[in-house]
């Protein structure tokens, strides 16, 4: 089984309105709401997709339970760990010009309520399941925590994945997980240099992967779609390009689409292209909506996987 | 007694950020919330001043919960009636440079929701009671409302004053309320011409006074003050400059502020000059917080009526 990890989860409030006018009242037309957290994201593309998993997050208040009943409408299945703070609500207003994105303070976590995270997963999680460790920390939650969760998953046999970013993902790459999914940028905090280039992209990829024993590397690089590194072997992934809605859970998707197909057997070639094609067909939908199944079934076949 | 009426009450969200940047995510550091709509404004202002009111409005959802629970921490007086749908949250951005206010739609009301209302009305109020109808109208509610409300409520011998806009304000008028409290952009839309200058605004009163028998009739003019007409007499308001934080509110002040000292059987005049405090005292205040009962008492005695 994958489990799915979101210690920062937040509902992601869309409001659709035609410009944004400084010192004045503008009409908000509609509004929509998303269950969001990166973790979150991956299991509701793993549902999507027609997979199983389960998303463990820290859910609060009135905000946790609203996105308790849309995961509960959307089929996804999750186990919640109680926080007493509500739930974050992140506001995005999306204007015809462009975007903007408002990442709002979330709840602070106490120390019972990591305590209750820890005996959570230490009863889901069994040998040979996937963890997938996603997003970023909550504050009151320490920045190795993603570093202690993979040693202790590690030790029984789970398969861990990591995708973070800055101090809990640098320190939770030293805890050796399974794999990881970082972006250029995320590359590139973590390594403390500029990258530049397929070139540089590989030779920081074999870098990582030496310096820290991780089996496998995938790099989301956006429109130019990704490099993978798995059990020593290079593949690039070459995405189509398509019509661009939001680039919000391309990345998420990539990852969700490869940790399924590779739990259910398939082999990395296979589980690369359906990854592209999640992540490619993420970015056609509009805000924080992911992936849609007939996009990534009809984009599955015009993604190149190429070993390198 | 002293009634407000919010038919379109909300949540005012303020969020502080350095600045809004396109396509980019940025973090935002304080998030206040305020109960709001004009007549919960009225209300929560009458109840600084030390004086009784009870604030009548549609709320619903966990939104109007929140509502009820700052009204209470407040000692605000009120009778919901309580609606099917949620209760809508503005957002409010405040950045460096200024504001940026999004105005989101709310529930729609059903006719039942409606006639909970008309009895709610009429089993609270009573000959020489206050009935202040303020703000917009939520979807479902016929544009008429408040000229069905005030001729009902005229006929038992209710005072009543609107503070509208657009059609609701307009066809409040014709119902003869024996207050209304426009701003100038108000006053212009209800008369349908452009009014430049004081004589302009005093033919203007005089005419929407004698045309719809409109006993007393409130300007209000922002750093310019206000011009009444009460009882065919006009009053000029002067108001002292003061440090401007938030606009926001001190029309609602005004009203709130006259209507109690009004009903306090205080004198026209001195009913005037605690509006005009009120009005500058709230625009001190940031965000949606209204006037402070301190700054009100020390602004009085700046305050210059003088009838005309």
């Amino acid at each position: 089984m994958i489990f799915s990890l979101t210690l920062n989860a937040a509902l992601d409030r869309f409001l659709y309105t035609d410009a944004l006018i400084e010192d004045d009242t503008v009409r908000v037309d509609r509004v929509k709401d998303y269950p969001a957290g990166k973790g979150v994201d991956v299991s509701r593309v793993i549902n999507e997709l027609g997979g199983h998993s389960v998303a463990v997050a820290f859910l609060g208040g009135h905000t946790g339970k609203v996105i308790e009943e849309m995961l509960d409408d959307e089929g996804v299945v999750y186990a919640t760990v109680r926080s007493e703070e509500e739930t974050r609500t992140n506001i995005l207003v999306q204007t015809g010009s462009g975007q903007y994105r408002m990442s709002l303070p979330g709840p602070v976590i106490s120390v019972k309520e990591v305590y209750k995270l820890y005996k959570t997963i230490d009863v889901l999680l069994r040998k040979d399941d996937y963890l997938l460790l996603c997003g970023s920390i909550p504050e009151g939650v320490s920045s190795d925590i993603y570093a202690q969760l993979c040693s202790r998953m590690r030790k029984i046999g789970v398969n861990v994945y990591i995708d973070s970013d800055k101090e809990p993902f640098s320190k939770g790459v030293e805890a050796k997980p399974r794999g990881i999914k970082p972006n250029i940028h995320e590359l590139q905090r973590l390594l403390n240099r500029e990258l530049i280039g397929e070139i540089d992209f590989r030779k920081a990829i074999s870098e990582v992967s030496n310096k820290y024993s991780i089996e496998e590397i995938l790099l989301t690089m956006g429109a130019e779609g990704a490099i993978a590194s798995v059990s020593g072997e290079f593949y690039r992934i070459r995405v189509p390009k398509v019509p661009v809605k939001s680039g919000v859970g391309a990345g998420d998707s990539f990852l969700a689409a490869y940790c399924m197909y590779r739990e259910l057997g398939e082999t990395v070639k296979t589980a690369l292209k359906m990854a592209g094609a999640a992540s490619s067909a993420a970015v056609m939908t509009p805000g924080t909506e992911l992936c849609r199944f007939d996009d990534v079934m009809s984009l599955a076949s015009k993604i190149a996987v190429e070993a390198l």
